[in-house]
Order: C-alpha cells, then structure tokens, then sequence
C-alpha cells in the first residue's frame, strides 16, 4: 500500500475513495444533488463571474482586467477538486472535459518560473510576496496543490501535479531556511505541500511544510514586518501568529485559518512523530471542543475576524461559516487517523451531519456562508456569494465523502461512520469487502457483511459514538465478543465469508445542555437524536420561538416523516407557551404564576432548517424546570 | 398666578421651584453632592475643553479655532440653566458669580442680528441654517433659551432673556410661514419658544414653535432637500421628520430627539389645545410607554441612532442614553400637568428613580452615557465625554427637582412624588402650605401636614403609585375619605392649620416580568421595590450573573444596610446556581436533572450600580418555575 509508505505515525490509514462506496438512504440523494446539481452549478457560477476566464487573462489567451477578489483562483481549484473526486468515484466524460478544460485554462497560467496566481500575474508582478498577511498567494497555491493530486489521483493525468511541482519548487525558491522567513496569512499551502510530498514522494515538499509551519509566531514577526502604514490595525492573533505554533494552547482568531494549520500540524506530525506538535494539538482540540464549539459542530462566535473569541462565548447568532465545519471535518478526520480515537469521530460527525451540510439546500443551489442557531427570520441561503468559499468547499467535502468512513490499520478494519455502502481493503493480508447496510440515522441499526474469498483473522472497529447511551453487537446473530478500545468496540476474529455482524445503536431522542459558563444557552436545551441536532422552525411552531419552553417532563417523540424535507425523524413534544392574551397590552406586570398554553411543538434536523422559507429558527429551546 | 394666564389647556400648574423645599433622606444627598461636587465640576470641565472659551473667541475677545463639536454650546447652556435653578434654591454668590461670568461671555458673543453660535461664529458665517439636519443650530438656540429663561427667573436679570428675544427673533426672521421651511435636526427649540412665549407674553414665540412642529415632516423633505452629495444616506426617522408629526403613532429614532419633540407638541397644545396633537401624544405615548421602554424608564434600543427600533426589541445591552431618560422626565411632566394622570407620574417617577440617576456616580463626578441593564463587567462611569451632553442635563434636571413633585390645580393641590420637605401653594384662594415628612423609597410611609392661616376648601391628590397593591390613609389619625381619580386618591375637604394626613402605601419586594413578546427578557423577572428597580452586582454576587435562577417560591426580603451605598434597602433572596463542578470540563452534555447550588444573592438598586468597580451586573434574572 503506497499510502503506508508514509505517514509512519499514523496508526490509522483512510481507504482510497475509489474502494469506499456509496449507497444510502441519508447521504445517497445529497452526493446526488452534490454531482448533478451542485457541481454544474458552482462551475457555472465560476464561469459567470470570471474566475475561470482570469486563468486565460493570466495566460495571455484573453484581454483584461483581473475580475472578482484576489483570492477568487481558489474557488476554481477546490471545485476542481471537488470535480476530480467525483469523476474518481462517478466517472463522467462530460464532467471530465470540463475539468480538463479548467486543468488546461490554470496550467496556461503558469509563469515560466512556476508562479500561479492570476490576481498578481495580471499586471501586478512586481507585488508577488510582498503582502504575506492579506493577499493569499499561499492559499491558493495550496489549494491548487491539493486539486493538482486530487486530478492526478482521478485521472492518471499529470498536467496539474506537474504544474503543482513547479509552483512547489518556485514558492520554495523563494521560502525557507536561508531564503526568506514568511508564511501565508491564510495557512492552507502547509497541508497541501504534505499532501503533494505524499504524492510525489519529494521531501522538500514536506520540509517546506515544515518551514512554513515552524517559522509561523516567530519573532520578528514578518506579518508585522510587511506594515508600513503606521496607522494599520493588525491582529496576528487572526491568523494564528502570535506565537510559535508549539506555544500555542488556545484556538483562536480565523476559525477556518486554524482549522486548516491544525490540519497542516496533524500531517506533520504523522510524518515526523514531532512530539512538541503533538501536545500542542491535544491542547488546541481540546480548547475547541470543550470551550469553543457550537452544538452543530460550528466555529467561530463572532463575524469581526469570522472565528473564535473566548472559552464559552457562543451566541447563538453564530458566524459558524460553512468551510469552518468543513475544516474541522478535515482536522478531525487527521487527529483520528494518528490513533484511532473516536471523540475524533464524534466531532467529525457531528460537524459532518449538522453544521457542514446545514450550508447547502436541499436542492443544491443555494448556500449558507454563516450558519446561525436562531433566526428572527428573514434569513435564506443565498445562490452565490462575493467571497465564494463555501459552495467549492461544500462541493469538494461531499465528493469525497468516501474517504471519512473507513480506515485501516495492522489488522485492523475501522468503521467511524455509519453509511450505507461497502469497502474494500487489504487487511490481515487478505482482501476484504465489507458492506454495510443501514437507514442512520433514521435508526441506529447497522447491518455489516464481511466477503473475503478465504478466512481473514483482523480486527473490525466499530466506533460507539459518544452520544450513544447503549449498543448491541451480535456476529451471525450471536452476542459479539467485543473490547473497547477508545470509544470502539473492536471485534478481534477470524472472519468467514458472509459474516453478518449487527450493530445496534440506542438512538432516542434527548435534551443536551450547554456548560452553565455558556451564557447563550443557560437555562437551555437542544434536542438531539443520534448525530443529528435539531432545531424549531416557524414553518413548523409559528413566531416567537424564543418564548417556547419544552418541561422537563415532557416526552420526546421521534416520528418519521416521509414527506417531510426529504424523509426525516421529527421529534415532537408538548411545549409551553405564554399567553400573551392575558397582557393586556402591558410592557412589565407583577409576575404571576405561570398559566400558560400548551401547544405540541414539532423539532427538525437543523441540516434542513431554512428549506421552507426564510422563517425563525431555534436550536436552543428554554427548558421548563 | 403668572403661570395660569398661559397654559390654559393644562388642567394642572406645577408650583414655582422657590415655593417648594426638599429635606428629604433619599434625594437631599443627591442634591448636595449636584450642587456641591457636579455643577462645579462641570463647570471647571466647560472651562478645561474650552467651551466656554469658544463664546469669547465668537465675541472676538480671544484669539483662536473653535473647539470641540460644533453643538458644544448646549453644554454651556444647560449648566448654566441648572446653576441658575440651583442660585434659585440655594443662593450662593460664589456660583452667581460663574454664572454671571458665563452668562457675560454668551451674551458678548450674540451678533448683532441677534445670531448666536460658537461654530457657525467663529469662521462659518456663512454657513449659517445651511445643514439643519446635522448642526443642531436651533437646539444650540433652544439650550440658550431655556438657560436664558431660568437665568432670568432665578436672579431677575435680563442680561440673558434679552439676548435670548433677540436670538428668538433673528430665528423667526428667517423661518416660518411664508419665509424658509425648515425645522432643526435635532429638537428643542419648540419647548424653548414656548417656555419663552411664556417668559414674555410675546405670541409670536409660540407662533414659532408651532411652526416648526407643524412643518416637520411634511413634503418636501426640507432635510432631505438640504443633501448634495448622492451618496449621503440619511434616515429622517432619525429625527422624526418622516412624516408629518400629527401622522406619527410610533416613537422612532433618536430617543431624545423623540422625547424633546414631544415635549414641545405637550406644551404647544397645552396652549392651543389642538386635539390632534393630543390624539398624537396619546399614540406616541402607548408606543414608548406599552412597547419600547426599559423597565428602568430608560430609552433607546441600540447605539446605531442612539434610540427606538421595533416594538418589544428591548436588549438588555441597553443603549438608554441618560439623557433619554431625563427627556422622558421632562415628557411625561408635561403630559401629567394636561389632566393629572397618575400613569404619567409613574413614568417620571420610574425614569427618575432609576434610569436618570444611574447616569450619575454618588459621588457625583462621574457619568454614565449608555445606561445598559446588564453587564459582563469592565463598564463603568467615566469623568467626561467628547459629546457630554449628559452630565450637564443631570445638573439642570436635579437642580429642578423641586418643580416636579407638587402641582395645583383648580381648588386641588396635588403630590405627584414623595420627597420629604414643604410646598407653598395658593389654593382655594387661601395660603397654604404643605410638608412632607417621609423616608421613601425606604418605606412607604408619608406623613403631610397643612399649614394655613385660616380655613380652606380645597382637595389634597395623592397619586397611589402604579406599583402599590394597598395604600392607607388617614387624616388625623381616621381614616381618610378619598375618591380615586386618574390614580391619585382625592381628599375634598375643609383644611384646619395642623391638619396631618397619614399615607402608608405597601412597598413589598416583587418580581415583575416583562411582556411575553420581549424575547430579552423571557423566563426572567426583575426585582421591584416601590418605584426602585434592582439590580445583582459582580460586588455581592459574584461572576457569571446569567446563571443565576431565583426560584418562584424563593421569599424576598428587603433588608435595611445603612452602610451600603449611601443606605439602601438591600433586597435578599436564596437563589439557585449551577454546580459546574459537576461538568468534568464538558461543553455539552445529556440534561440532567437540576440539583444545584443555593446561594442568597443580594440586589441592590439600580441606580447605585457600578459605585463599587466595573463589575458584572444584570436586571432581569431567572425566573424558576
């Protein structure tokens, strides 16, 4: 296995996306939607307003001005990527001609000396480099790196992984020890060069990374460096460079920034076993997950630098943009790979079914940038943004859907996600298929099949997610022996043809709470079911959700409703009301006791929120005491 | 009586300041410090920033620029308009003579049009009336005037009330029928005139302001008109010039604006007795008074135009400009004298009370812009602002305090507030006198006794405030009989020398919660002592205020702390808290029941908040169930 080869500390090894398949009743209709309306969709956008056509003006295949923001070229390579996946898993010749059209359009742009970048190619030469912190000429060359292997993985064609090489080698003409100390204000291209050392198997790529990732915080500080207007505000701490990355125990600043330089941490450490960046990372996560996270997965509190504030401080008028969650599914799935650790899963999960796909409609052409938890309504998603980060990102995170649910290990076989399909891996020297059968999360019931063609001794890890109070195992319809091992029940046997494992996961309904520091949520709860989280829409409960209060008491109904928002569980619940007719018109009374009106209320997956109109919207509900 | 030949649509008269005397536990303090610490401190601050210089540079008896913002003037003007009040209570030939220095140097700087404005003076003659909108050059008039008047009433000099004729007429020599159409940006002008008609007997003021208030808002547009450049975005609703002002039923805007413009449609039907400003006053009113106002009588939603936004959208990161509050004094006042309704003594009272002299520190150099009615901490009084309209609006209004408590009537004398002291009146054609000896809001108990050299008919009004369950009262010792009318408790009777009325009005701690359409404070409840709003502080109850829950059950007790704060009753209640130790560092978790902390949590008034340190604080707390 050439993926083996590297990433020694790594414990865990996804499985290429072209042995994972997809068939299931949850994912199944959206990676559908993903490819035949969402991807057309984005390119066309992509098309429309220029970002295409600036690769041509680059080249000197085409008159004028460079159109759209300067970093506009990373929407074209993510949904390149995104493309190339999809191609990958779901060959299609039409699909193919346009990407190669794009391939061909970028690899035109490429300057002799490797440079790719039309914003600056197109008569700003002089100023390449010269603005580090807000220009992000790293960003998108990280961007296409990851494309450029992505293609080259897909097709077998080389155009973009050469073109990649050279833009590699000219940014490390540039960058390094000895040559000039910097790093991009958006981290990406750190991820990226361990990603392209991966595929070429050229050091340089990974000690670029390195370089990158190290000289990031350190004194001088050359974000700082680059200012010469004396009254320009700048905050390094936005883009994580206020300290050494090893010094670093806080997330803070750009929420999808930090994501995406965790990830480039992760994929360094895999490869170096740098123990310092390791410890470093715990700390982080752990200051994400259990001080700086939404409910849905979510990042970033405040819109001002688009990312995390302060240890509790998560207003439910998130900013939670969309490629955040998308980034966290990145860092996650990285952090899970070093040891099968699945509070790694859980995240990436729980990113994964709320607040990544909440960013896209159901119908796959409009777009979420900022996912809040409540709405006083009067917000939609929207077909196209200025800034158009997410849709490629949306488009590139479902492609490659495949990559994220299975794993393996020395003799074992990972199961992380719960999707319906099949995999097929090497392991404990045999080749293996496992399929998996399930409508999670509808249910928790999941059905796997083992088929290897001669009997296979591994061991298969079943995460038990963390939000799962009780589960049941059973191989060919007998109790399974199983240990857990961090939040796995791991089978270890030697494994038949037509081994039938059952998997059932206790799925009800249930109110979470927030820590008592989290002020947004004090007094709250959000409904959740499985990974799913659920939310109050107007379309459902009416106006003034704000004023709703689900008792303590009162039961949680799961109920399927096959016609609604593409078949979902609801979960119903008698609720309390005010009564405001006993008002008066009155602005403050003397309080009374409470003689409110019941009404049943009707909670739905926040994923879908907003597919019925631009109404109010709640995820967190007061609780009755 | 001078004052009943005007007003003759006011049912009601308030008594002159010089016949009222406050000695009175609660307010005598506030008031020394007024006079003893803030009108010299102010005064030395207007002197500092150059204020007052600015008037001798316009007299060009000094060399230099105009300093400060260019409605600085006002500022002069209404110190100068509470020394005067103030020299009317408590001669003090030390302040007269800074008045008579202030007042000397704003007389020298009036043109010899009558013209009078620092900016517009020094090196903007010709800028004149050109941008009504933003250069408040008729509230810089209206300030004058109304000092102008004070100044005249408490010292007999006509330095200022001639200069303020002159301004008056040089104003009506370019506005009004058949001349410009214009009106200021930023009202007080129209109650200025007509406290100047009033001063003077001379119709034409009142012409004036009724001009201006029947012009504002009508089409076209004279504000919009003023705007060249087409980029200019510009809200009329800002400054109530949206529509006509007899179409408005919404207070919008800038809340002191608002409370000013209203103001002067009170006093000019109080001369006209035009019914349809009425009808508009009453509307206006059960906007602000049943859907856009703080339960600390405070105004304004948000920082963006300093005032109203949408019924019920009350957050408590308040804006509620101090002077607002004062502007709602001065209102509702007006609104009281039309026919002696308790509900509008409620609000004088409630902003008084609460949301006015929160504004000031207890020591009383020191000031609050934004009275908000929570905190997270590290907000606290500062010595100055840029824009310091509220401190001196603080002094002029304390300073007059004495105005507001009493009023009569036909054969009626009335008492809209409980400050201990005396009030001499003639009523019923008899000389009479009436003290006060109370300790409130610390109790509800008063005691009034009649003084008059012979027999007099006359009904002696008691407002029962909105806030009273029960009241009792007696007449030398029986009970007393009184019919209720518009909120106050009537005593008709025939009044001997001595004669002592007994008024013990229930003052119980309560919770009050706010209409169920306020989404700020759902599920929360404030505590209510008599008139007085109360507050938690970080000082007493530590951080994280937003988690503490006071149980439905859980017994109020009002608790004398002579010490604390100047001596306040303290109101003591067993609160719940969460245990966070119960958490193990989770940010989210599967409810559990409740099984938190009691702790007793202490409130302390409102209007004491933030004298210990810039520490948490927050009005509204929740409710248990």
């Amino acid at each position: 296995m050439a993926a083996q080869s590297f990433a020694p500390f790594r414990k865990l090894h996804p499985l290429p996306l072209t042995s994972v398949r997809i068939d299931d009743p949850f994912w199944s209709p959206r990676l559908k939607i993903n490819r035949e309306v969402t991807i057309p969709y984005v390119l066309k956008k992509i098309r429309e307003t220029g970002r295409l056509a600036n690769f041509l003006k680059a080249a000197g295949k085409m008159q004028g001005e460079f159109q759209g923001i300067f970093f506009d070229d990373s929407d074209v390579h993510k949904w390149l990527e995104g493309a190339a996946y999809s191609i990958a898993t779901h060959p299609d010749t039409k699909l193919e001609a346009d990407v190669d059209e794009a391939a061909a359009a970028i690899a035109s742009a490429q300057q002799p000396d490797g440079y790719l970048n039309c914003y600056f190619t197109i008569g700003q030469q002089d100023k390449r480099w010269s603005n580090l912190r807000y220009m992000h000429e790293l960003y998108c060359a990280g961007h296409f790196i990851e494309a450029a292997v992505a293609h080259h993985q897909a097709t077998g064609k080389t155009i973009l992984l050469d073109a990649a090489r050279q833009l590699a080698d000219c940014i490390g003409g540039v960058f390094g020890p000895g040559k000039r100390r910097g790093a991009c204000g958006h981290e990406e291209i750190e991820l990226a060069l361990v990603k392209l050392y991966r595929a070429t198997g050229e050091k340089r790529y990974l000690e670029l990374s390195q370089f990158f990732i190290d000289v990031r915080g350190t004194e001088p500080n050359f974000f700082l460096a680059e200012i010469t207007d004396p009254n320009e505000k700048f905050d390094v701490s936005t883009m994580q460079a206020h300290k050494p990355v090893r010094e670093q125990a806080e997330v803070v600043g750009h929420a999808v920034r930090a994501m995406y330089l965790y990830s480039g941490m992760t994929d360094l450490y895999a490869e170096t076993g740098d123990k310092t960046l390791l410890d470093t990372l715990e700390k982080l996560w752990a200051s994400m997950a259990f001080k700086r996270m939404y409910i849905t997965g979510g990042l970033g509190s405040t819109a001002r630098h688009e990312g995390f504030t302060s240890d509790y401080d998560l207003p439910n008028d998130a900013y939670a943009e969309t490629c955040a969650a998308i980034a966290s599914v990145l860092w996650n799935h990285r952090m899970l790979m070093l040891g099968g650790e699945a509070r790694f899963a859980d995240l990436m999960e729980l990113a994964l079914y709320n607040g990544v796909i909440a960013g896209v409609s159901l119908a796959g052409d409009t777009f979420f940038y900022q996912n809040p938890l409540r709405s006083r309504g009067g917000y939609s998603r929207v077909p196209w943004f200025d800034c158009a980060c997410c849709p490629s990102n949306v488009v590139r995170l479902l492609a490659s859907l495949g990559s994220y649910i299975y794993s393996m290990s020395d003799a074992a076989l990972w199961v992380h996600l719960y999707v319906g399909g099949a995999a097929a891996a090497a392991v404990g020297g045999k080749q293996v298929t496992l399929t998996q059968k399930t409508d999670y999360p509808l249910s928790g019931d999941v059905k796997l099949v083992v088929n290897t063609a001669s009997l296979a001794e591994f061991s298969l890890n079943l995460r038990i997610p963390g939000w799962c109070g009780k589960h049941k195992i059973s191989v060919n319809r007998r109790p399974a022996k199983a240990t857990r091992e961090n939040g796995y029940a791991c089978i270890r046997r030697t494994w038949s043809d037509g081994d039938t494992i059952n998997l059932s996961l206790q799925m009800d309904a249930m109110r979470v709470e927030a820590n008592p520091h989290v002020e947004a949520d004090f007094g709250k709860v959000a409904i959740q079911r499985g990974p799913i989280i659920y939310c109050l829409e107007e379309a459902d409960n009416g106006r003034e959700l704000f004023a709703v209060t689900l008792p303590r008491k009162s039961e949680l109904k799961a109920v399927h409703r096959k016609g609604l928002l593409g078949g979902v569980k609801v979960v119903e619940a008698m609720a309390d009301l005010p009564d405001a007719s006993s008002w008066g018109g009155n602005l403050y009374r003397k309080a009374r006791g409470k003689a409110g009106l019941k009404k049943k209320i009707i909670a739905v997956p926040y994923c879908c929120w907003a597919n019925r109109g631009a109404g109010e919207m709640v995820v967190w509900v007061n609780s009755g005491r």
